[in-house]
């Protein structure tokens, strides 16, 4: 058929609405519902399509399988002015961590500087979601994670005993889009190997590896294999410590611990994150720190390029034009993702079936 | 000449007493040359050797080309409980960083986190030695810096405008070593570019590429060619952001602005650092997070290796080993290294000549 392979696009609020929809229909409270629509399409706007609606139907799963609790009592266990350690009494992670985060906002607003941690939560959905959301307050945010599935061993072993453990660094600028940094520990993210398994396609060299260390392209051998980190050691390195600081330092899941979401839908995850939130205007004016990020942002860009390169990007910067293309021309859903989705709003049996 | 090539071994005490000999030479306190020695030498017992007393004679250079500020009045400019902005006032870095990293021990012990930036500072050594200062008070530490001179493009660029950026977190455990993560977001630092170069070495494939993108192996061609990022974009991505929270943040040089010091030794370098600490025990109860901390540690050491590997180690925990090792049998220095000291200490006439 001439359509099989091209995308339907959606407005962002219809899918906003669905998730809700589909969220409600499942038990959640609909302020949580809501809370959880947002932050997917949020990573949907930014082009994070392995982090948004496309993961909608697991997410389902999982409250379907009851692993997930639907009226989470989400709350600091410990806090002082700075800190909070927040227990997401297993609720949505989205729902679990946009507490965290404002919660971090609202302390920094009143001392300088926040970091809270949390366990007990779910996956969450893209981090940036969450690093973003101080800049608006003129802070910078900071956010980790502990992944929700090992597909990468130690470095030098072959057990996978390590997610892609992202990181994400938002810092505001002035005219200039805010910097966003998005990035998994490992070359590639597990997401992004399933989606490329879901579209057929192979993978890169360099993103996984096989048991005896040889390449391994096909993302529908997956489960054979593991991800491979940045820098090799280096980025073993800076897995590990996210891994400590956004799980062990919160009593969360890592390492052999940690359950594969993937596999397992009914076992508490136990996910483990940190927000840390830092005023700019603790170091400098923010009016001459968003000048001088615009200034040193654009010696970036126009630097002098490679022969075919079109454009030097900063961190975040593509996203931020794929929010306004988005926001205004809808966000492109894959045939197979609109199919599953369709499939779901039956079960569900919600008004809107994405006709 | 056989004995060509051999490293001689030195106690670190002497070695920290030659240091604080040459520096208060130069001019510097009796005080601050200790720390300087102290910090130093705290690099080359952790293996650090590009970072060690390596890079004295350099150090010295740049005092006598009046580089360095000998008397200068280190002191927050911005302050408030939890957060400090430290003008260097052009000292020697490791004078800065130290006084940097003990207020931010102090403010932690206080309210249980601390983030203090610093500008107008200088190459300060290792990252490990300032990010594992606070362990000592059961506090994680984590530190950036703007490197000192500029190795790399932008992703896709061509114009050499970022440094090797490093970061290092440590964390504090319980029986097993302390984690100690420090990393260049380069595939390579430019230290042991040129130690290779000074020792004839060549570099592997993949740490330089020269302007036409081709591999570069020969270190002393360095200058023609740059460094390649962990990861692709996503060390360009995690360079840029420790950049602008080390150095834009702290109206400290990053991008055009660097001062490559080691090209110009009279110049400003206006060197930007921070460093963050959090007390453990706003999380967890100290003795329960290391009892957790050497489980998770001796889990991923145990589990299984790849064939031919020996040892699955923990960031930091070579270094651990090496410290221990060198502060019983002294710590080893190349030829090429003990003849430059030699000149030193003839050149400013000290009494220990490492004879």
């Amino acid at each position: 058929m001439a359509s099989e392979g091209t995308a339907r696009v959606f407005p962002a609020k219809r899918l906003e609405a669905f998730i809700t929809g589909a969220l409600t229909a499942l038990g959640l409270p609909e302020q949580d519902a809501a809370v959880c629509a947002t932050r997917v399409t949020e990573a949907d706007l930014r082009g994070v399509d392995t982090h948004g609606i496309f993961r909608l139907p697991h997410y389902c799963k999982r409250i379907r399988a009851g692993g997930i609790n639907l009226r989470p009592r989400v709350r600091p266990v410990r806090e002082n002015a700075v800190t909070a350690l927040v227990d997401g009494d297993n609720g949505m992670g989205h729902v679990v961590m946009t507490y965290a985060t404002r919660l971090a906002i609202r302390k920094a607003a009143e001392v300088g500087l926040a970091w809270v941690g949390t366990f007990n939560g779910n996956h969450a959905g893209a981090g940036a979601i969450y690093s973003t959301m101080p800049v608006a307050h003129d802070m910078i945010g900071m956010y980790m994670t502990v992944a929700n599935g090992n597909h990468m061993p130690p470095w030098g072993g072959v057990e996978v005993m390590l997610g892609t453990n992202p990181i994400s660094v938002a810092i505001p600028a002035g005219n200039e889009p805010p910097i966003a940094l998005d990035i998994a520990t490992t070359v590639s993210s597990y997401g992004k190997v399933k989606l490329a398994a879901q579209k057929g396609e192979s993978i890169p060299v360099g993103w996984m590896i096989d048991r005896k260390g040889q390449p391994l392209t096909d993302p529908k051998r997956a489960a054979e294999g593991f991800l491979l980190p940045i820098g090799g050691y280096k980025g073993y390195g800076l897995n590990v410590v996210i891994g400590m600081l956004a799980g062990v330092l919160n009593g969360a899941a890592f390492g052999r611990n940690v359950v594969d979401f993937n596999k397992d839908f009914a076992t508490r995850n136990n996910s483990g994150h940190m927000i840390l939130a830092v005023r700019v205007d603790n170091f400098q004016p923010v009016d001459a720190f968003k000048q001088e990020m615009d200034r040193v942002i654009r010696e970036i860009r126009e630097s002098e390029r490679m022969e075919n390169v079109d454009r030097i990007w900063l961190p975040g910067e593509m996203e931020h034009h794929r929010i306004r293309e988005r926001l205004e021309h809808g966000i492109p859903l894959a045939p197979a993702v609109v199919d599953q989705l369709r499939q779901l709003a039956v079960e569900l049996n919600l008004s809107d079936r994405l006709e």
